[in-house]
């Protein structure tokens, strides 16, 4: 592998123009200081020259890679032809196309009879319309959520978020949520779905009755922590015993990140909502949706919509994806087998310093115990050509989100600097410690 | 100008897909029950052949209307090339181009001093990012926001939005905003201004000091009133005096639909803050950004972020437009005096039935005095090969959103066709009423 | 009449006690810093000798004065013969007596079938019961309040409570409430009922349909604002138009404040829920409740409790007061006559400065225009012999609370002083304005 | 001892005033359908000649027993000297020996400086200052409660009360206040004080920030729950390492309830703030305030006020009963052997059946398992003559508040009642079950 160290001196000629004009909340650009260029399949070029390989995958955005040659051309020829790339919730044979294929491939096969709500085109955006609809078909107010859960920024899905930083930001009290321990958050001894059950079961607990269990399978921001299939098929079971609804956030861990197109496959619940959106385009591009059973579809027209609610572009490279990438189960079964070399090596590598790992399927991490190492860690990789970003509540966990799509080799190649780095920081740190 | 209606029967082959799988939460597709493909300015085709003048523009979302050939090349050439689809909030070519441009061509011309923040692409978030910022800023909560007021439909923005249906889909109560009554709301004797300047300088009258005051210089989906530069002005002042933040809600009437690339300019204010979205790439693809004063851009590293804040496709969009719109005034000279034949051709239409017309530039609108009577014209028309749409508390108002770039003749054209369906929908009104 | 001052030395022996002891929260005791112990009728006295002519009257609570012998007489033969002091909310020989004597003279002869609610003794908690029944009967949450209105402490009257200081003390945002503007807030041309009619008429104004309309018929804290009779009955009008309940809160105008028992009699309209504190008891005990019309009690056993709901030692001076005071005619009209003696009283002290008078029947004031000339006015009172204090939202209505049993030639000597403080206060301001 | 049964016909001769007259909203009078007119020490005598021993004391709130001579010829007395009833919060006599001999007898004794506010006569208004104070000091807005926790009915108050159905009578959602588990809550092996110990340090736990921690040390309607000294302890250290005031309410528990004048001495912690309300005046009239540590008191005068924030009976009263009962030990010992040898007889009881026994010093009680068989049993004993409760999520717990100066002998016989009263109900049940 061959990545370009870019040079260090006037690496970013424009800073100037970013520190007049844009503003202070912009957070990626400041670890990766680089002016980016181009990019295809796991790679990324500056504009000195540099070239990077992904890891990162735009949180999970890119499972496909950038730019897939075969999504892009569908987009090309899509745009050639004038088709429509606006056309509000109009009917368009770019969303026809999608909504056949995600039947036939996606929905169909796994014998779900969900509808699909085209909201707008974010992730926090599909996760306000489940809990919205979760509350109007309940009549209830109350949403659950758990420690460390990621839904979004805005006020809605911003209150399911566990973040304080984010939630400071929302300058109101959050409200109509509860924050409860996701599985293993008191240690493998506690089972939090019995502290649950136990106090939706106690008419005064204080815990009002819920409409809607808000959960992640694996939380991708919230330090890749991974629910057992036991514990959700519990939480499944007490939503539908306290006559909760139960909604999967699947924008992180969707879209094969965690195998299957689905993160909750083969566990033996079906939730009730499913939120998708990161790389549910397949090339980056804002979309999202909310599945629900038809007869939760109780809408009325218009009731929640928003400008850019059909994204055709997106239609068109979803479309593409689903096709080339779900016709047949190669494709999970090459990311099943990625996933568990990635998660040997990363074994390896945590065991020599004693750490752990995290995750799930090709979501993936090392906890390295403290966020300044993980910090030194991801810069020193950085600087060796590799974008790889922390997570969890304190950046402690190093997150490996590599295109499913990686070369073997190539996913060898970046964890080896991984492994180096770490090794480089721990010696570091050792030597400091002895001083 | 030859429309071609589409065939009576077999309009939607795919029907049954749409009902099996969309939810019910899909609108427009109500109304206009087609399967379109393509389209090209101010065009749009169905899949039977049929053809239509698009007077709506996606809710002024295609100001330059579809698929501008300049715009498509620009985006063709940056995919082809493999440029940046996705990079999360990274230093891009595109993103730097789109800056660059919009400091030159847009804030400095100006005289604004704004920064630019990425949001998520919806206008939504820019207004939840408008509002969050504003209560962090000055430590307030209330947000003031006007009767007939539309901001969108996560929970932050949807507080701030009049319209009940819309509201009651929230399914928790919508706080921390008090709806105040618009310019004009109570007859043109009663100056609204000074009622909310009395309140708020009431420390008795249970109005709590506000954070923001968020307004819409003319309220698209409210009806199309549109508030006069001096109650505008007054309203700046109001904020001003009472340590709030003033927020223009520009989404619908910025990006030249109301003349100038803001529908404040030349009204002797500056918003603290601006949100804009819709028309912001050119060419209909989610793009939103909310501009905040320097001193006001007190957000910590992404404590507001979101996947796709960044839409690099629209980033090459947006800056194809606004180098070909705005680097000379011509594209403005242009829409005002077509603004100017728009009003006129309206009042002429309205004055026959006594109806009164509503609006401002390119934003303009009859109120026929019913939902019932605008549903039956906007239905007509479109059985004629015209879109056209209702806005305003009744849906009472027929509002004319058409691509900025149309042809005077063919405008007209258009108008020809409302005009005969408003007056047969008013002789069929008389029929029966005589019966 | 005899006041005598106290000595302006050494007037509060027990200072430290207070300061070192009593909390920061206290108020009058500031502005009228003396060791009062005895009290009768009209007279209150001081531990220096002082006796004061109090025409504040514990704010309307004491509107039969001081230890009046009856109701003094009744409660010493309750305590001697060991009745029940406490019982929860027991039926108690206290409790019958006093309902039966409510029901008899005070339900029956105006037509009223409402049911009495004892809720916690305080006034607040009258009116928390009253808005918790309005959204538990109408499954709505907004209650409309007015401005300068005044309803209570707790959280939820709070909310419906204006002044902006007693707000702030919350904490929290205090939600679902929405202030309008109040009889005459706008000026004499503006009928702001016309404003709330046209605001709940239409369904965008972002006013959510209410459960409940909360008005003070005289605004006893918000500046002795008295609405018309006109108004009332149009608010009471809307509010059953628009499915919302009508809650008048009485606890101040009530118990023949402003002449009849109710303050709202003979004004043709009645409404769903009273609620009563303050004068209730008749010697200033702790007692409130809340009247409802017997189609709305939909309350469940105990789901508003509260220990002390059931003041038996109140029931006793309760009973007697209804007895004396309202088994005839002759105590109202002796008020009515007061009334009208004290408006025409004021009217002309106001006329010699140019000042409003404010209020109805025995609740009236004088607008000074400022609460330095107020508090000047109420301190030099005080120092001859005057209780007396302000109102409204910046403290500027001198108020004349005094008992309704008050003689007429006491009431005239008091007015007196009031007169002359007021002109010695108006001459040391132009004395100043003169230098 | 003689308990006379009254006649089972013609009991309640008054029934239909009250059906017709009193909410549905009554509670304690369905349970005990009787008239009752005196009481003394512990009995209460209704109409028909028929005697009751009271273990319920008033829920607490008649620790002294009913009408005690010297607190019953204190009052009279000052009522005969016509001594003032009502004075808003202005210094009185009476307040300043309540002031004074709270201070000698109660603050300096157990050394705490607090200071004491006057707050409205309910403990719900106690609880409302409490938490205003504590979000106004320390600007925050949460309020960890906990699990079966009980404070009041006002809106403030009833955010922090479990009980699912006295929260849904709100009719608002209930925010700004989190629940969490009480000591023992998930069984002995669970310490939850470590449970709430790991959310509050992690920062993406959910749970925001609290301004208070608010506790009873015994949750008296809650089910008897007591917490232990060390669990109290840590809850403390938690309130104090996460910045938020710990409150403790002591309305139930304290007042020599569970030995101590507050229920929390002795236990190596002070709270920041403390609410006492119903046997503070030790007859059972309303009366409650607020301590609060001197560097709290930040309230602005009248910043939280009330009408009868100043109970001047309740003064007279209070103060008789500190002095009487608390200058010597010897009411607190007397108290603590009585607790004794009740917990020593409830234990006996409980044990025959297999049941538990709940709480501390004179506030227990026996969970008998089912609200069905508890209710069965407290019906039998009223029928008997005994005056006895319930508590508890599932009013499972028959709680034993016997006034603190019942003498041994009538304890034991009313003991005795219970325990048959059990034991026939058990038989009973049994009878059922071996049909």
């Amino acid at each position: 592998m061959m990545i370009m160290k870019p040079k260090p001196s006037g690496f970013l000629p424009d800073r100037a123009l970013y520190e007049r004009r844009e503003s202070e909340v912009r957070s990626y650009a400041r670890s990766m200081p680089r002016q980016f260029g181009r990019a295809e399949g796991v790679w990324m070029h500056d504009d000195q020259g540099g070239r990077y390989l992904d890891l990162l995958s735009g949180c999970s955005t890119l499972n496909y890679g950038h730019n897939h040659p075969i999504l892009k051309q569908a987009l090309l020829d899509y745009i050639a032809a004038d088709g429509i790339a606006h056309g509000l919730d109009l009917h368009t044979d770019a969303k026809r196309e999608f909504l056949a294929a995600f039947e036939e491939l996606i929905l169909k096969p796994r014998d779900l009879d969900h509808r699909v709500m085209f909201t707008g085109p974010t992730g926090t955006n599909a996760v306000e319309a489940a809990i919205k609809l979760a509350r109007k078909v309940t009549g209830r107010e109350l949403v659950i959520a758990f420690t460390n859960g990621f839904h979004g920024m805005t006020l809605g899905a911003l209150a399911c978020t566990g973040n304080a930083a984010k939630r400071g930001g929302a300058g109101v009290p959050l409200a109509h949520v509860s924050h409860e321990p996701y599985d293993g958050y008191y240690g493998p001894e506690v089972d939090t779905a019995d502290l649950l059950e136990q106090r939706l079961s106690d008419p005064s607990s204080g815990l009002d009755a819920p409409a809607a269990i808000l959960v992640e399978t694996v939380q991708g921001e919230g330090g890749l922590n991974a629910a057992s299939p036991e514990w959700l098929c519990r939480i499944a079971q007490i939503a539908k015993t306290h006559g909760a609804l139960l909604i999967v956030d699947d924008i992180q861990a969707g879209c094969g990140r965690t195998g299957g197109f689905f993160s909750f496959e083969d566990m033996g619940f079906t939730p009730d909502i499913v939120t998708l959106a990161k790389s549910l385009s397949g090339m980056g591009l804002p979309f999202a949706l909310t599945l629900l059973r038809p007869e939760l579809d109780q809408w009325s027209p218009g009731e929640h919509n928003g400008t850019f609610r059909g994204n055709n572009h997106a239609f068109v490279t979803a479309t593409a994806a689903l096709r080339h990438f779900w016709s047949t189960d190669e494709f999970r079964r090459d990311a099943d087998r990625r996933g568990a070399l990635l998660a040997s090596r990363l074994a390896t590598i945590a065991a020599e310093h004693g750490f752990e790992t995290r995750g799930r399927g090709m979501m993936r991490g090392i906890n390295v115990g403290s966020g300044e190492l993980a910090a030194t860690v991801t810069g020193a990789c950085f600087d060796a050509g590799l974008i790889i970003e922390t997570s969890g509540a304190h950046d402690e966990v190093i997150k490996v989100l590599a295109p499913l799509v990686i070369d073997d080799a190539v996913l060898g190649t970046g964890l080896d600097i991984l492994e180096t780095k770490i090794r480089e920081a721990m010696a570091a740190d050792y030597a400091v410690a002895a001083e």
